[in-house]
């Protein structure tokens, strides 16, 4: 384990803000980033020099580890403002234990708890007026960990960098999307590092998605490698299946990311009475509820877009067309989940975390 | 396609070298690099200024894509010097096609072969003195790609930086390595991008192997994701297994990387009247082999230590040990190979390319 000796957290303001030169009526997801950022150096065995300073280049090797072998892993989360001004984050303990659990996999060293949780609500602090009120704007969270030791041979790195980056970003509809079923390509193996928020995972995708857009596709839902019989999840995304009035979603595996907003909706469903069924979901069972009518809706369930409608799926080369169910499960879950983030209802389950 | 014009290659020479701080007789793998390096970018559609320049660090932003999505690859390969002083290439045309191999399935534009020669050639001649005299030494090259647009959104970058490192590699013996056969964790999935030379393969590697270690075993040997019935390749080198007479070894596939060396030992051994045999080897069989005394070698065959020979391997907890062969395959291939690459010997495949 890591020293946990808690370390002085030094904070670096900007001059001045560059927060007059956005228009946050016209923002590009994750292109904008606010004033500060956050920089801690794992060295000789510890995380030292904890950082707030401001956004800027770093300097580094072209020898640098992350480079050459793909050794980092990062996490997505969010800060809300609520209508009075308040600040709340989503679950950010789920976040925090689940880069630990990445950074594991990928031979990284744990981040103590103590730094993690004093640099996330110091850097949300001091940047709060890019965190914009009203339904659906939120402050987009980055934290991640790179490997920084300086050798191109293939063995885990010594060095390590962990930062934290904020973006703002709109509340945005991108209309239903479409989705190809993965026949082919594939996202993870069993044994592989799919349950890890590894970066190499999102690089891997990037064809095969390539591919799918071309075809008219946003996304892709990947299937198990060996046989592509069960559907598992999108590029960013879990997935659920409403099958009439039962909710089906793969079980959290070696392959798949335990997704926040997976978890959240499964509580919210559950105390709803709804039916969830965490199984292995197979294609063939949803072509078959699709052709006979009992699959009423697919949706995706992420940070960065709460919750995506789908609107057809594409299997074997037939697309099936999904009606918008403006009534339906993924816009209840929506609308429950977007209220209790942006404290407009109660939160029973205790997801919000005040930062100010 | 990218444009093909070719753009010329400015080269800004180092005001002083570094090479009399270093110990030659004392280098650890891929920690030290040569004076100069290459770098040429991607931007607006097209590779752009392909410059050689002094060996440092990179300003860069850490918003870049590389960082979050482990959009990056590589490749490895070495220049040698014979006793009269000229310095050759192995090969060099199949690290140039398997860069590309690798980035388009990492949906990264390929780059320009002219480029790539040009810059290659032109690096190792600048750094000459970097590459010693003697059998086995060498100075191993290291091409890559990353991923450089700044953004935090998880789609391919629309900027890249190609480089070219060098690092000087001593003639290492580091004994017959112990392999475990992977039986929990895996490389890589059907459909995934174990061909490619992906930078995350490897950080994802570091894991398993850690454990491994710890058992002392210095390497894994891969199966395939869905059963571990069948021996896929190592960490860094494709794998051969001797029966008797006859050398068997994974095919290629989607998999497994396609290497240099490998394909190398297979024409030395079929010249040679060796039989070969490329199918899917399974673990059950050379278990049995190991056990009624069948099993003489198993090898591994990559850039960076040539051939390496297992001593030994371990499956459900039992190790199964193998005899050192001075006068094995092993033995004979490398030796075959090492000749040929540093100019003592025939080339009777054309496989040395001269630089200077
Ligand atoms: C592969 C993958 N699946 C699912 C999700 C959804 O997880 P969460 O709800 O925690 O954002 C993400 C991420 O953000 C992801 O990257
Ligand atoms: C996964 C893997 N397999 C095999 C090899 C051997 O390939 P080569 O002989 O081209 O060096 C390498 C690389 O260097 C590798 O990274």
């Amino acid at each position: 384990m890591n020293s946990s000796t808690k370390q002085k957290l030094d904070i670096q303001k900007a001059e001045s803000s560059r927060i007059g030169q956005v228009d946050f009526n016209n923002l590009t997801f994750g292109s904008t980033f606010s004033d500060h950022m956050f920089e801690c150096d794992y060295k000789d065995g510890e995380w030292q020099n904890p950082t707030i300073k401001p956004y800027g280049p770093l300097t580094i090797s072209p020898g640098a580890k992350v480079f050459h072998y793909g050794q980092a892993v990062f996490e997505g989360m969010k800060a809300y403002k609520d209508d009075d001004g308040k600040v709340w984050l989503f679950r950010p303990e789920e976040n925090f234990n689940r880069i630990n659990k990445s950074s594991k996999r990928m031979a990284i060293p744990e981040f103590p708890k103590d730094i993690f949780f004093e640099a996330l609500t110091e850097l949300v602090k001091i940047d709060k007026e890019w965190v914009k009120k009203g339904l659906g704007n939120s402050l987009y969270i980055r934290p991640f960990v790179m490997a920084t030791q300086v050798g191109v041979s293939a063995s885990p790195s010594t060095e390590y960098k962990f930062m934290i980056l904020m973006s703002p970003a709109q509340a945005y509809y991108t209309g239903d999307v479409k989705v190809e079923i993965a026949e082919h390509y594939s996202r993870s193996a069993n044994g592989g590092v799919g349950a890890a928020k590894a970066a190499g995972n999102y690089g891997a995708q990037f064809f095969p998605t390539n591919l799918a857009r071309e075809k008219g596709f946003q996304q892709v839902i990947w299937t198990d490698a060996s046989k592509h019989e069960y559907l598992e999840e999108a590029g960013t995304m879990n997935v659920f299946f409403r099958v009439n009035d039962t909710l089906l979603t793969a079980p959290i595996s070696d392959r798949i990311l335990d997704g926040v907003t997976r978890k959240s909706v499964i509580a919210l469903a559950k105390r709803d009475n709804i039916t969830v069924e965490e199984r292995p979901v197979s294609v063939s069972e949803i072509v078959e509820a699709a052709k006979n009518g009992n699959l009423k809706e697919i949706f995706g369930a992420g940070t960065a877009a709460v919750i995506s409608p789908v609107s057809a799926f594409s299997y074997h080369d037939t697309v099936y067309d999904l009606e918008h169910q403006d009534n339906g499960f993924a816009m209840r879950f929506k609308k429950e989940l977007m209220d209790i983030q942006h404290n407009r209802s109660e939160d029973p389950f205790g997801w919000r975390y005040e930062v100010l």
